[in-house]
């Protein structure tokens, strides 16, 4: 049995047990999905069939169906599927549901870029703090945050429950601040440091951004 | 013949007929060896065995054999390879030797952002010009750049040789924008506004880019 056919009856039989579980392929392009169907319910289309949705993102319409069986929330055929049971849905198992904190650690462009952009309220992450070392920032107001001491992030962790932690700083002393993040007991790092991060043995997880890959793509596609 | 086992037939065939031939599957893995194989040279690291390469970069020793196979530029067994041949071979696949030109549309946070990073520059771009249509920052210097205005961009692409535009401008006139740019005859486009661009039809390649979804997959990894 190759590992597809492993995978596939592992899922099966973990969905018998349990309704909500996704395979970790599915939940790798659930972001993706998440993203569209907010644009659909944005401009009022509250159904779309699978054929529909796959014109829309250039994935095959199987694939849809097959991506999207587990949610249940689709009529009989031809009906389509119920735009904002999905959303809500792909919300729920993707964590929007959870509420969770973050805070930016380095208020330079990038940093004062994300506090002003919709892309934590959008899910449903409550931005609580902005965070930089250096005299000509710190108590300056950014998007309706004072900007705080970096002196004052352990205090502040201390009496805030903060989930996340957006690292929008030098690369030079990214993982030291990391570590330190961590050992503050922040469980979750967003790092656009473009150097990699890895403090999974501390119980932390962490996504790195790397913007300069897509770019690369891009020089390449224009090679071609 | 399953199709793995004809993509590599395939890829071997090509290999034969033109030596720099690499199929799309490691096109897209690239800029990901790229970006180590710069810190290694930053670290004046010369040499690297496929099995430290995996270890520093998480894949398995035998993916990277066969990833970089392709490119040669390895010695004997236990060698290691050249980082710095590799370096130049898979920057020169990806474009970075085309000497490709970019202008910033829209000089806010994340385009000031990207005018300061080391973005363009690593990856042998030439920044040229900043452009906005808010009266406030036209004519500002942003890190080296007088900002222009949107009006001149026409005139600024009759002159001006631009390959890539990156698009750091709201969502609700970058569509508009980015056709205005193909007409102009861009045929690169690096789009922040998170939503989706295809100007395909036109011979534009884009690359849209979604922080979003890495956010949305640190908030699932958190949930688990």
């Amino acid at each position: 049995m190759n590992s597809e056919n492993r995978d596939k009856l592992r899922d099966e039989a973990s969905s018998d047990e349990n309704k909500s579980y996704v395979s970790p392929a599915v939940i790798k392009r659930l972001p993706r999905y998440y993203r569209y169907l907010r644009e659909l319910l944005q401009n009022d289309i509250l159904r779309i069939s699978s054929g529909e949705l796959s014109k829309l993102m250039h994935v095959t319409a199987s694939q849809i169906r097959q991506d999207l069986n587990c949610f249940g929330g689709f009529g009989q055929q031809g009906y389509g599927y119920n735009v904002k049971y999905l959303y809500g849905k792909i919300g729920e198992i993707l964590g929007v549901s959870h509420n969770f904190s973050a805070v930016i650690i380095g208020s330079g462009n990038l940093g004062r870029a994300l506090a002003a952009s919709p892309i934590f309220e959008r899910r449903g992450i409550r931005l609580t703090a902005l965070f930089d070392n250096s005299p000509d920032v710190i108590g300056k107001e950014i998007s309706g945050y004072t900007v705080k001491s970096m002196d004052e992030l352990e205090e502040y962790c201390k009496n805030n429950t903060v989930n996340i932690a957006v690292l929008t700083l030098p690369k030079t002393v990214v993982r030291e601040t990391a570590e330190q993040l961590a050992d503050m007991g922040i469980k979750g790092l967003w790092n656009f440091a473009s150097t990699e991060i890895d403090l999974t043995h501390k119980g932390v997880v962490t996504q790195n951004v790397h913007m300069g890959d897509s770019l690369m793509t891009l020089c390449y596609e224009l090679t071609k």
